[in-house]
């Protein structure tokens, strides 16, 4: 079948994660921007997160896959074969979508973030990429390398676990709702040390954005350590552990007559 | 099949959209008549709009389509062969159910907005119609502009993703539900700039309701510049947009030998 | 089939109802009890009604219909060939249902409760039934009249749209799951003028128990005008207009050749 | 078929158990780490443990049934055939999948845990297990003990009613989102006297981790009464007369010509 041509695996990787991304940082633009959660708090922000992630997964999954993340994509060539030569656009694809939608949310954002941060500091940039302790003191670099590292574990452990046809996942097409709940609970559980970026594309793809749109610090910490790394290369790292976990511990011990992964999926 | 006569088409649309409205403008009558939270807040408004949503398209689905959004109606028009001949009579019929919630709603909380607003100002006429900023300074009329073409690019690419059968939409008839989560993350990452109308006859079936029944000024924002227009015709802009990039960007590359959409949907 | 012998519908309805109030006034006695939302507020009172509801639903749905409310009964009894001789057997076990789950609720939570109002007052009996404003001041008692008979006719109304089969009602036995949201919904968007009893026996029922362990002004509201019949009559007439509307207005124009409901629903 | 091997089973219910901690214990310490409600309050705790519940039951449910609680084991032992000579090995593992998880949380936390509790205080060990009254006075053991008999009986009870194929249960394999919603009930409704345990892995297993790591009365309540046993016992009794009531009151209304659960469940 010609569904899967690499040009329409990248519309629907970018299109997927923009749609992430508008609900992600668009929900973050609201609640610091108003006033004494009038439009908002943490527990918005932890649900459009992940009703971002539900709707991008509906966007892409029959094209792409709906990876919308590279540390997905690459847990997702180690154990499942997903061809390696894909991984790159894919990867790119991805930043793309998130850096546009960024770049949407600052436009449509700026009469409020000029009126509540006039000089772009730290404030509002936290609105786009994530800082050690969410800006806040108290969580050294190691921790929150850890932290990514554990929450993109879960993140991929149970991607698998709701994805793997023979594992008893979700039918009618819903996982994605099941994935949806997953980040809301990992935006709950594991996004005071961090901020749950568990995925490379969503945090690097709005820092570059901020970045070339007045927000020059954009690639450090509070404390002007450089930080734009960590939330790369930790979930990577996480990914991986999380995805040999399940293959290891839980994917052996399943019945050997069933299809791994349902036909249609990825 | 008989079932698509006219008269029950735009019964559907009118029960459809009225369900949507008594429990969009009551929640936010509920929330804005009530004391510091005591009765609900921002999250509150955001999950009964998505509720009302879903309810409402479960109320209008298998009879009329469940558009209940004129902006909706069009792009559908447009991109699906929703005849061109029936847009208007639809748009009637979803501007009248959204008039007689707004009705309902304006008589079962007269005691309470009397109390918390005698003079009914743009207190409580909030709580049937939107305005730049929610009311507040600082959004101009061109961000509140960008803002529902965002808004109502989002919602109608979104609703073209989970309700194309042949995108691996949700199946077992549970599209309303993440219709509804849509709706409560626009709410959530959409709301500030202009109280997330993207939808014409949300915003002035109710508009043209306060107008008759106390509140002179409902056809102007806070500053006094005439503002109605601006719910009508910019979904209906953001709506072709989004309808246009499903199309270009995903539809083209979704596999040919099967429906585009389910035999029972419209 | 025997499954629908009486006895077993009677301690269906019984239990269901019993898991509705269990949840239900347990989340409003653990709010009450606690300090400034420590344990909860008026989103999860709303949150955990409808829970409720979705669980006895799911409890009683296959051996009785799951009706767990009075006025369903009487609107099924008229419009869905319920037999009237078992609408009074029902409404008892209803009532017997949440009086019992409200003695629980009663007994667990007697410590906390005896530290917040130890003169056991309207502050913590309306743990356990409904008031005009809630107990606040601003609201006649026809318009709590009014909102109650609004609030279950929007009830019954969307019942019978996520129940009929040919309606495109959820499938996957996932209705219960809708419905929970449509009280999670009523409760955020139509709680403030008379707490949405919206149900005799959920009222009626723990209102009787409150009357004899303490509570001796159950009967009345707080400027002491008889109120028990209220969420009892109210609710009985908008569950009539709700399944009306319904029959009326969305039921004649689905299509003939289909069964109006599932098989296995009653 | 051999997926039923132990090792497999151990596995699945250790891996489950520790998704459901990684969760549940990550909330609290997220909320209580962090300044006045900033990254989290108490409907977040209850959404995220009912969501660790829902993301539990996925990864084990096919390998092992996914008890992920030692008073589930005993009740499906007693009502539904599990092998005894298993319940020992099932809960060792739901206890040290609780303990690893907890022990994955102190460690990233402890950065934050340090500075908002320098003294590892009951403040923070309320982070890993329960409290008569959450840590503070007004509710006695008695209660304490009453509320978690109670609390596990509806959990029990329920998942029976959402499990059991003949009594209508949720298909698509969505079971599990519904066991998370009734986990969030349980800790709206039945959260204020104990803390919710109703699960002696999910409390025992981080109890015995902050008792090595620095929490030296982790086995006594604010009082110094020894308190450990009481969410172990109390949830015992509880899935038992949860359990007892569903096979003696719903289940034997049951039509008899299905099977009572699906093929594929254990």
């Amino acid at each position: 079948m010609m569904k899967n041509s690499l040009a329409g695996e990248l519309a629907a990787e970018f299109l997927g994660t923009m749609i992430l991304i508008l609900f992600g940082t668009g929900v973050v633009a609201q609640v610091v921007t108003s006033a004494d959660g009038s439009a908002g708090d943490h527990d918005s922000i932890a649900w459009a997160w992940g009703i971002g992630v539900t709707l991008g997964v509906y966007v892409a999954a029959r094209v792409s896959g709906a990876h919308l993340n590279p540390a997905v994509t690459i847990a997702l060539a180690l154990f499942r074969g997903f061809e390696w030569r894909k991984v790159a656009p894919y990867a790119l694809a991805q930043f793309l979508g998130a850096f546009v939608a960024a770049a949407i949310v600052r436009s449509v954002y700026a009469d409020l973030i000029s009126k509540v941060d006039p000089d772009h500091t730290i404030k509002t940039q936290g609105i786009f990429s994530t800082l050690p302790g969410n800006g806040l003191d108290g969580v050294s670099i190691t921790t929150a390398f850890f932290d990514q590292v554990v929450g993109t574990a879960i993140l991929v452990f149970v991607i698998f676990a709701v994805t793997t046809a023979r594992n008893a996942a979700p039918l009618a097409n819903l996982a994605p709702v099941v994935i949806g709940l997953l980040v809301v609970g990992i935006g709950m559980a594991w996004g005071a040390n961090a901020g749950y970026a568990i995925n490379p594309a969503r945090d690097f793809g709005p820092r570059v954005l901020t970045l070339i749109t007045g927000y020059q610090d954009a690639l450090f910490d509070q404390n002007g350590t450089l930080y734009f790394w960590l939330p790369i290369v930790a979930p990577i790292i996480g990914a991986v552990i999380g995805g040999a976990t399940f293959v290891h511990l839980i994917e052996r011990y399943l019945p050997a007559d069933e299809p791994l992964v349902a036909e249609d999926a990825k």
